[in-house]
């Protein structure tokens, strides 16, 4: 092997290394607190549970609906027993793809899939969420702003 | 005034203190770098340069538009230059409304407003975004995941 070669095998190498490293133990057992908090989130919307899903949210949180302006908490404080109440969800599933932890900072980029019940009739829904989390003082990770749109 | 009202007023005396702390001289730095971003983005995409628009992202950034699924850089490259030919933009401005440096991450969160030319009859766009940037070996920003939708 040249010496060219051989030093592009040893750089491509140590980037493969470096890309696979795994998690420290922190930051695992922060992603996986993360992904905890999406499957609350899908149990908490397919029971209609408007309380439990707002306590997902930190007090200074913003979510970024399609077709509607964002809306911080008192908005969703209001808005979201009606959701719940006006469009029942009988299936959710929130595949996170990415989870990156940043200090007291984390972000999160998935898909999803619901089957929502408007007028008797389901309707199924398909998209993808980018969201980012905060770290509170009592080391909980809470959704701090949020926005998602459909695949279709 | 009592000792119990004196102890409230200190506590938010220091609470607003905090929040309103300015930034470190390298988080001034970052986010007149990420303001300056946009100010290119609204700028190539009204000149309808596909190169210097996709030279705005990270290598392996992915996007996340309405209507479609999340889309990687092989994706963009070929994208971009016919959605620029397609739909040209005469009028666009970005305004961040958040900016929070974390590390070599940051997340931007804000509004749009464009004026697109479709078979020749201008059509009023205007929604939000959030934008996940990454921090590049020479310290400049680029675009790693976007992700926007309507407020109509």
């Amino acid at each position: 092997m040249k010496r060219r070669n051989l030093l592009f095998s040893t750089v491509v190498a140590t980037m493969t290394l470096t890309t696979a490293l795994p998690l420290s133990a922190g930051q695992a057992e922060d992603t996986a607190a993360i992904r905890d908090l999406w499957k609350t989130y899908q149990t908490v919307r397919m029971a209609g549970d408007a309380d439990a899903y707002l306590a997902l949210w930190d007090e200074n949180g913003i979510q970024m609906p399609p077709g509607v302006p964002a809306r911080g908490m008192d908005a969703l404080k209001v808005g979201v027993p009606k959701g719940f109440a006006a469009v029942p969800v009988s299936q959710m599933e929130i595949t996170p793809i990415d989870i990156e932890i940043a200090g007291d900072w984390a972000f999160a980029r998935g898909e999803y899939t619901a089957t929502q019940v408007v007028g008797g009739n389901d309707v199924e829904v398909d998209g993808k969420f980018m969201t980012i989390l905060k770290r509170q003082d009592d080391g909980s990770w809470k959704i701090y702003r949020d926005i998602f749109n459909s695949n279709k």
